[in-house]
This record gives C-alpha cells, sequence and structure tokens, in this order.
C-alpha cells in the first residue's frame, strides 16, 4: 500500500484501521526509550575488568607517579595509545579527561575569550561568528553555538558528506564563518562517512577568516557494526599535504568504547595548534585523571585491543539496529512514507517522513509510551525546517524492548502521514 | 649571633664562612625538591585500596547505572558526602571532575563570557575588570587572572586574614573589582587561617559591583596537622545572615585527600548560584566522572572516613612541617633576617626574609641542587614588591631529604643577607 496514491476514501479507512492499532498501543502503557545514544547495561558491562585492572604500584613509571600531579598533556602511554588510534604523531595529540564535548566547548570558549592563534580577534569581540552546521547534526555541538551566541548556517549533508559546494563558496566568501561542526564517520543522525573527496575538499578550504577551524568530532572512529567497515581518510594527514595544517580540530573519546562518563578523550590537532592548547590547558588544570588514562591503557594494551572490544560491541549493537532497519523496510520499503539510512556504524538511524510529519510522530510515539529524541532536535536552534527528521537511537533499549519499540514507532509513522495526507 | 648588628669587619668573617659552607654543600651535587605542594609517595598510598573497591555491580544504583552518561550534577552518594563535609544543603553543590583549579577557572571563563549572573554585562565585554589579591597568595590564581586580563590588585595579609578594611574600602568604592581570591583555612602560602570576624565581614560586604563574587578556595578544609585544628566559620551560611546569599563561590577537592589529577572536585554556592551553573555545565559536558565518585564514596564512607585518613596524611607531613619549623627556629630566632610561619595545616611554610634577599636566596638554593618556588610566584605577575617572600612546601621529599634540603635553605639565606647587608 502506497499511501500517497491512495484516494480519499482509502485512506480514511486506512487511518480508521492505523488508529485503532495505535489506541491499542497506547493502552498497552509501555514504557521504551529510544531518545539518546546510550549504550546498553550489556555494552557498558564489557569494560568492567577495567574497574579493578590497576595497582598503585602499576601507576609508577620511572621518576612519573601517575597518582600525583602534573603531566596536563596525558601520559606517556595512554598518548602513544590514542595516537596509534588517532594516526597522529605524538605531538599531536593531548590527552584529556572524561568527555569530548567538554573538550570542544573549553575550545570553544578559549576562541571566544582568548582568539584562536595568538594573532586573530578573540570572537567574543567580533560582532557576528557564524559555524556552519551540516543537518541533520547533533543537537549538543549546535547547542554551543547557540549559548555562545554564534550564527549558525545550514548546510546540507549529501550521502558522501556536507555539500561540499556550498561549504567552499561560503567559507570563501564569509570572513565571519569561522568554523563547521563535523561528524565525519557515522556521522550523527545520518551514519554518512564521509567520502575521501569531501575529506580532502575539506582539507583544501581556502576560508576567507585565517582564523577558521574545522571542528571534527570523530566520535563513532572505530564504532563499526560490520567486518567491512567504512574508511575515513586522515583529515589531519590531508591538511598537511594542502599546507593548511591548523585548520583542523579533531576530538575523540572512549565514551562508547569504555564507559560513557569515565573514559578517556582526546584532541588532535597540529604540533602548533597541540602547543597552543597545552599551554592554555596549563592554566585551567595541573592535569587530568591519569590513573583512568592508566587504567585504559593496561586494559586495551594496544588499538588491537580496542578493536576487539569494538567486535564485542558491535555484536550486542547489531542485532537492534537490524530490527530498526529491517522493520522499517517491511513497513515502508513500498509505502513511500518514510526514507532510512542503513548504517554501518554509528549510534543512529536517521528517518526522513512526510514534511511536517516529525513533530507529531515524536507527540504520537509519547503516547503511546515510546520516548524518542525531540523532532527538531537534529537541526540548529531545534528547527527543522521541513520538520521531517527523527533521529532512532536503537542502543539503549534491550532487543526485545527495540522490537516492540520500532513497531509502534512504525504505527505513529502511519498515522502521523495519514492525518497530514487527510489534513486532519 | 644577629647580622643586623654586626659591623662590617664582622659581617665579611661571617660572609667567608657561610660562603665556604655554601660552596661545600653545592659539591655534593644534591637534587632536592621543595617547590611545589605535593603529597609525598606515602601519603598517596594511603588511597591505594580505592583502586579497586567498586564493581559493576556497585554502579547500579536504582534506575541510574552511574557507568553510563548522565547526572550533570554527581551522582547522590557523593553529593550527600561533599555536602556533609562542606556544611551546605543538597542543592547548594555540584560535585564535578578532578580539579578544583578546573573549577575556578570555568567559573572565571563563563564569567567572562556570559557574565556571573544573567543580568550583568559579561566580563569580558567591560573595559576594565579587576581582582582583590590578598597576597602573599597562590600562583595559580594569579595566573588565571593574568590571562584572562584581569586587573589584580595586592591586599595585604594579616594574621586574621586579608586586611578586610583596605577590602571593604576597595569593594564598596569601585565597581571594576569583580572578585577576591581567598584561600581561607590554612592559607597559601601563609597557613593562616581567617577569623570569624573576618569571614564575618566577607559575609557582609556591600560591593559596589552587583556582580562581585568571593573565590573562596577551600583547598585545606580538612588539612590539620594536629589534633587542635584552626576551625573556619561557614561563609556560605554567614552570606545568608546577611542576605547575601549569592556573594560567594567556594571550592574544594580531595587532591590532598585522595589523590592529587584523580580525586573529585566540587563547588558550593547558593541554590540559584547552583541551579545556573548546572545549566551551564550541562552545555560543557554530559557530566563528570561518576564512577571516580562513587569510588571516593564507597572509599570514606563518610566524612568521618575521610577525617580518618586526614589524620594518617598528618602523621606523615607533620614531622617534615616540624624539621623546617624547627630548623628554621634554630638558625633564625635570634638571627632575625628572616621570619616564617608554623602553620596548624595546609601544605607550605611562608618565609619572609630582608627585602630584596628572595630571588638570590633561590638562586643560590638552586645552585647548591635545592628547588625552591620561583621568588615572586606568591604575588600576582610574579612581582613580590619587596622580593621577600618564599614558599616552602615540605611535604613531597622525604623527611631525610627535608632534613638536608631545610638546612640548604639556611645557609643560602645566610650568604644572601649577608650579600645584601655588604652591598655584594
Amino acid at each position: 500500500m502506497k499511501y500517497t496514491e491512495l484516494d480519499r476514501e482509502l485512506l480514511e479507512k486506512e487511518f480508521e484501521c492505523v488508529k485503532k492499532e495505535f489506541d491499542a498501543l497506547k493502552e498497552k502503557g509501555l514504557r521504551l526509550d529510544m531518545s539518546r545514544g546510550k549504550p546498553s547495561a550489556e555494552q557498558i558491562s564489557l569494560s568492567d575488568g577495567m574497574l579493578s585492572v590497576i595497582n598503585g604500584e602499576d601507576c609508577v613509571s620511572g621518576s612519573n607517579d601517575y597518582r600525583n600531579y602534573g603531566i596536563v598533556d596525558g601520559i606517556p602511554e595512554a598518548k602513544k595509545l590514542f595516537a596509534d588510534l588517532m594516526e597522529c604523531e605524538n605531538d599531536e595529540i593531548i590527552v584529556c579527561g572524561n568527555s569530548s564535548l567538554n573538550i570542544m566547548y573549553d575550545t570553544l570558549m578559549r576562541a571566544m575569550v582568548f582568539g584562536i592563534d595568538g594573532n586573530s580577534t578573540p570572537w567574543g569581540k567580533l560582532d557576528k561568528v557564524k559555524f556552519l552546521c551540516p543537518v541533520p547534526g547533533y543537537d549538543r555541538h549546535f547547542r554551543i553555538c547557540e549559548k555562545l551566541g554564534i550564527e549558525m548556517i545550514n548546510v546540507d549533508m549529501t550521502p558522501t558528506g556536507p555539500d561540499m559546494d556550498t561549504v567552499e563558496k561560503l567559507v570563501s566568501e564569509d570572513e565571519s564563518i569561522k568554523g563547521i561542526w563535523c561528524v565525519p564517520k557515522y556521522s550523527n543522525p545520518d551514519g554518512i562517512t564521509f567520502s575521501d573527496e569531501t575529506v580532502k575538499r575539506f582539507a583544501s578550504l581556502r576560508p576567507a577568516a585565517r582564523d577558521f577551524r574545522i571542528f571534527w568530532d570523530n566520535a563513532y572512529c572505530v564504532h563499526d557494526l560490520y567486518d567491512t567497515p567504512d574508511t575515513l581518510t586522515n583529515l589531519l594527514k590531508e591538511c598537511k599535504k594542502a599546507g593548511n595544517d591548523d585548520l583542523p580540530y579533531i576530538f575523540a573519546s572512549t565514551s562508547k568504547i569504555s564507559y560513557p562518563g569515565s573514559g578517556v578523550a582526546v584532541i588532535v590537532s597540529s604540533k602548533n595548534n597541540i602547543a597552543r592548547i597545552k599551554d592554555q590547558i596549563s592554566t585551567q588544570t595541573i592535569g587530568h585523571d591519569k590513573i583512568n588514562q592508566l587504567r585504559h591503557v593496561k586494559f586495551f594494551r594496544n588499538v588491537e585491543g580496542i578493536m576487539v572490544q569494538m567486535k564485542k560491541q558491535a555484536d550486542i549493537m547489531r542485532p537492534k539496529f537490524e530490527v530498526v532497519v529491517n522493520t522499517l523496510e517491511r513497513e515502508f520499503s513500498e509505502n513511500t512514507i518514510a526514507e532510512w539510512t542503513k548504517p554501518n556504524g554509528g549510534y543512529f538511524v536517521s528517518v526522513n517522513l512526510l514534511d511536517g510529519c516529525a513533530k507529531r510522530t515524536v507527540k504520537l510515539c509519547a503516547e503511546a509510551g515510546v520516548k524518542l529524541t525531540d523532532a527538531g532536535a537534529t537541526f540548529p536552534y531545534g528547527i527543522d525546517p521541513r520538520d521531517r527528521n527523527i533521529r532512532i537511537a536503537p542502543t539503549y533499549p534491550s532487543l526485545e524492548e527495540m522490537k516492540g519499540a520500532i513497531e509502534i514507532f512504525c504505527v505513529c509513522v502511519k498515522l502521523a502521514s495519514l492525518e497530514k495526507l487527510l489534513n486532519k
């Protein structure tokens, strides 16, 4: 059945039918949550060996005692592990605390107060600062900009990454555009990995603003669901080749490798940028949690150890993603009122509905006991211009819950679409 | 022998004698460090039980899993423990990450970018922002102000705290004075605890600037050396009594209770201020390291548990402080070229020399293999107007090393003083 080709009478009939289904679901009084990209308890338990992996003696390394003050850029063992993971040099990385969001926020706060490079005006002193925001994107990126009064400009995502024609045009023309947010691998929420060409075009940008930076949130760098993962070209290396060494700020964390909230986060950038940031951070703190850094090194040992962990994570997550995608396929492959992504990794499935149906669907789901991310959350200022995008986060509920939740979602999508088509 | 009463001939004789002693020490090629307020390895090892005190199951509390995202203001158990310690209510505290310096820095950065209270101008938009700095004080406080371009005004410390006549006068007259740094208990470096009257006068300040705040770094709140510790009046409560609820930002951490760098830090303030800060922090991070918060709760259990730990810390630290104070007493009680504090707690002994002798003494100590905090470090901009204050940090070296180091220090003080008295 293809709603968009039905006449009014058939639509009304279908509406009655779906409405009944919805009411029945509502009566069940379920409480399911597909709203946030949180790992499940089962995933988190994979790291519990880490909780007792070190003792006091382990913390002493040569003249350093990691239990004491100091070492603002991270313990050498952690720098090695994460430099290997991020494919960068030892002097191109700082291993920080528990949150890459925190690093991003702090990076922007420093830009506001001190400026990007010591030679340019602090953004807080400028009349206007703008950021490009590929959409749909990550709500917490947008929230930082909104709080800082940074004007956000939507740029469409394509299957190969942001629309680079638009990106190149805008950054070369407008000096007030100071940055762009990217989640380059398994993007939030589309699950798109930027193509080699897209990364190279990023590396070769010629921004009008000399203090323009690419905020490259590589949150899902090793978060593959399948044995044939997407691959992402190394932006740092490409920037060097293009003579644009200082252009990228790259962020990552183990929040979805080990523990969300008790992981380790890193910033990667040019040697110059890292030296400046290290100096700035040394006013902010005497050092991050080095014991937790060591805990991660002892538990994972090396990149191979991380990849083994990620395969275990994938084994838990994959069935949930497949339930979502297969159910959507079953319900909507012919009835073209929804389009969705089939990501090879990351934490989300992104669904586009008929224009104007996202908010209503989220509301209907809530009534039926399924919590979704707010419609609009994937756009700056919470405004989805077409009110059609919904982000589904399949990881946190159990597989059984996920099955139930996505069935309800499909019913709600149908109901919202029918309401729209019938102008109800 | 009292140098200041000797004639030139006797001074020259003494100079030759002390110079010989100095040269002999220099030849020993020692390497001792009294420069930073770091706990010793023995102190740090007191907390090693914490490294394996929790397992995965411990992290699940009701519907919360502390291994997962969320809870930006700290887990309830940690809020309880630290609210008890700080003697505040549950909604007057945020339990954060590993560093109180980090919280202070972030608090100032937010003041720069957003303003203090939503109704006043962001400090970064003002022509001039000034802070009062009781001197001598903590170099890292001063460094934050310096980096932010906040002008620092020295206020003398007295045996009962900062010179409150001056503080009251300045803050009531000058609207550009937005804050004051205080280490109210066992102050860094003097070891002075503010008197009840001083605290009450702080609580009753009537600043010209409505966005004036007291930055109350209670770094040594339970860091007593003796069974008869100093007591500090509760600023938060006094401010409430005075109708000045929003005036104080209070900071503390377990850096010198558990692990420096892997402890837990808190900010305490009025309910209003805490609500605003919590909202602001929720843009910066999804949450601090809750597992580490739980680790502290499980290890210490309650305030009593913290006090037991602090007694063990004191037993290790006390002999070192006594070596310092007793040696100074022996060398300088009659020869009045040095004055020093005898703290009941904290991490430092503060020594005042003859004017103009601090830098030279630090240099001589370095030549003889003893590293001291830079002269001037205890003053804004690193400038000690009388070049006389030296901060001694007795905790990190072993007792034996401390004995050697303080002997060398005394010789260097004498040599520098003799050089000065002889105009060499």
